[in-house]
């Protein structure tokens, strides 16, 4: 993975002119990346009740004034409509058009929304001297929907997605407590071990993602993902909604080590 | 302080039937106590952006569905109109009333809010060794308004509240550890040492709750306290809000242990 260790600054300005297009795992690491969802502020607050109830799989690191699309909180002069390479605007739920400039779909009544993402914990692990098999092989991380129900908000419901990372048995206790930090980003496990007690039924067969297996001698270890919140909200169809397109995050001015509570 | 160590289903039946009417400390000893605020839907926008903005001063741990006066996260069962001993009534920001059911005054609008409460990590603290001298001496915390703004989210703006408890220089870092666990009840402090660095001119006069003073030895150390989303939603004259009566808290069926986040 090329590292490119600029500040999120300069890398923001080279997106926002269009001079990077790619996905951004590996620029200005040490940084928060975050996953986006806008929504109408009618929306709004549904989508920020699910995620105060729902916190493991919706970190909510920012939410933006109505209308403004500069996330103060954790980018001052950043502007989300034209500082991630890649969006995705659906409609009635549906996939309705992927773009690089959200400038002309934006609305007076939009309110932006960044998630932590698992980007922030996987630092903490590897610096934990936790291997994780899907990065040293280049693969996506395995993801399936689960059993596990999220706590409803208004029009938002649905299962929690996980993400499964294969763990040696003698560093179990290390991941949990190097994620549990960072709740911010997911924090710790949701479940370790028996994929079947969480609906999953086969782990080496993942609803998204890459299988990496577990081998003997390692255990599943599953934490809540970001995808929960984008596929929550899509299926009760709003009208109108964007997100990042996968892959493609939101680089903030946060440093992962202030997503820690101690 | 008497302690009753029933559970709180029990304690809260006795405060629905009228026969337990004092404050609540000592009660259901080990269970998290909630602060109450209560709002219309047309305000529960800003209030809730206004916590996810602040955490630390307003940790939120319950919302409750529009029009249901059951909190069913954090004590599912239990009526937020009648579970609680004393109630405030404000109208355009002014007190109106003080009443023990609210049954009466409820409306289909209504959005309540738990907040996590200082009992929480004081627990924690004492749990560690930390002497608590307000506890020792029988009196309340202090507290200041200090110069720290917090975030403001639409018509909630104001600047965050503190409590002060006198920490022996060598229990500093237990004292740091012990609370930053539990960010549902205001988590690590937010300033040690010099008072006049946050806007407090004397460390011996407090704004609300009595004077303990700090000792040679000593160092005073501020934790964000939740009396500042009341005092900043109150600030903003709200036509309608509802509030427990201060300490007379909510109390839930969940254990203080639940809200470490490790």
């Amino acid at each position: 993975m090329p590292i490119d260790p600029r500040h999120p600054k300069e890398i923001r300005a080279d997106i926002r002119r269009g001079a990077m297009t790619g996905i951004t795992a590996g620029l200005a690491p040490g940084f928060v990346q975050a996953n986006l969802a806008i929504l109408p502020r009618e929306d709004a607050y549904d989508f920020l009740l699910f995620c105060q109830r729902n916190p493991r799989p919706c970190p909510l690191i920012e939410v933006t004034d109505v209308g403004s699309p500069e996330p103060v909180g954790v980018a001052p002069g950043a502007d989300l409509r034209t500082d991630i390479p890649k969006y995705r605007i659906y409609k009635d739920g549906v996939l309705a058009d992927e773009v690089t400039d959200l400038t002309p779909f934006w609305r007076d009544d939009l309110v932006s929304f960044l998630l932590g993402c698992s980007f922030t914990f996987e630092w903490a692990l590897l610096d934990a001297g936790i291997p994780l098999r899907h990065i040293d092989e280049g693969k996506n991380v395995a993801m399936w929907k689960t059993s596990i129900a999220c706590r409803p908000a208004g029009q938002f419901h649905g299962p929690m997605v996980v993400s499964m990372r294969p763990i040696p048995q003698a560093l179990l206790p290390k991941a949990v407590t190097a994620s549990a930090r960072f709740p911010g980003a997911h924090g710790a496990p949701i479940h370790m071990g028996d994929p079947g007690a969480i609906g999953i039924a086969d782990v080496n067969r993942p609803d998204w993602g890459d299988s990496v297996g577990v081998r003997a001698g390692e255990v599943p270890v599953f934490w809540a993902c970001g995808v929960t919140p984008q596929a929550v909200a899509l299926a009760s169809k709003p009208a109108f909604m964007i997100t990042h397109s996968p892959g493609y995050m939101f680089i903030t001015d946060v440093p992962n080590h202030a997503l820690s509570v101690m």
